[in-house]
């Protein structure tokens, strides 16, 4: 029997603790018990906010997914040459990754046993196309070198984004490094690549 | 129960069977009786063979291990301008990883819950060293661009080679990308990027 705290949570509150629980425990090996425990509250209080554990999903990948398509909203994604355009999408994406850290790392790490995480699995995708086809206009503008394969190139480009999750914490937590000094990096890689010009 | 088959398996066969359900269940997840029945072989089968799961996890391990250090040794590592080897060595590093997909997929995802999960991380992190070395090497060198930390680098470069495991599928599966025009894909974007020259 868990003590249970007064109930202080907002919506956000209590999916930023579920959050962490679906991290740590796998989103299939969490239970309501497991959340209960966590949040210091009973199930009936969590209830309260929320229908189940899957609206938790759905909010934290929602959260995650309403950060990285707004970056396709923005006026720098949406003027200009292509190359610019993903050369700021590339920046806005590492930047929205860091700032919703543990949002994108559960996306991240998602696999499609419910609903859910099918429908989180199936817009993480259409993100992934919408960049390739930014990959694919920059091709055309002749902007982009010749000799890699476009969809390749998206997987490889994202494969370096997303392992940020593996290892970023925020510099406030001591010691890490700034967001602006990630994002940049991961854009002089991406662009101009290690060797000196 | 399960209906046991004849035990005709080899070290390595067994092994490979054992490394495809930690991959699925997770190390901490797999039980013998998990092994015992993927493999249609009895556990006191299994227990002919090795002394248990951790030695199943340390075999696994050890070969990814093997592949990725046997390639410092190679020519092509130690001679030349340090560019050069560290050119080198991405491509190798990505090729073993394609080569030895299981077991270094397994090797990316162990956590340090026992001796063999932390000494497998501590000789990964060996790895990122050597070739963090090699990196500050062609720095030094002045082949290397200057606005970019090396560790950062060194982070980025491996998230992007790392992330073949989260999609590469061997050709012969049907329909995969040939091994080679990924190592150059990887090569390419790493050291001269996306954006053309």
């Amino acid at each position: 029997m868990t003590m249970a705290q007064r109930d202080t949570y907002t919506p956000e509150t209590l999916l930023a603790v579920a959050v962490e629980v679906f991290i740590e425990r796998g989103y299939d090996g969490t239970s309501m018990e497991h959340l209960s425990r966590a949040a210091g509250i009973s199930k009936s209080s969590i209830y309260h906010h929320v229908r189940g554990k899957e609206e938790l999903l759905r909010r934290a990948v929602g959260r995650a997914l309403d950060g990285l398509f707004g970056i396709l909203e923005e006026p720098g994604a949406e003027g200009g040459r292509a190359v610019e355009r993903l050369e700021y999408v590339t920046r806005r994406t590492a930047e929205v990754l860091m700032a919703e850290l543990p949002y994108v790392t559960l996306l991240l790490r998602v696999r499609g046993n419910t609903q859910t995480e099918r429908w989180a699995m199936e817009r993480r995708r259409e993100f992934d196309h919408r960049v390739t086809d930014l990959l694919k206009a920059a091709a055309a503008e002749g902007d982009l070198r010749a000799d890699v394969d476009l969809r390749l190139a998206t997987r490889l480009l994202f494969g370096m984004i997303n392992s940020i999750v593996e290892w970023y914490r925020p510099k406030d937590d001591g010691g890490g490094l700034e967001r602006d000094q990630v994002a940049d990096a991961v854009v002089r890689l991406a662009f101009d690549g290690l060797r000196r010009a």
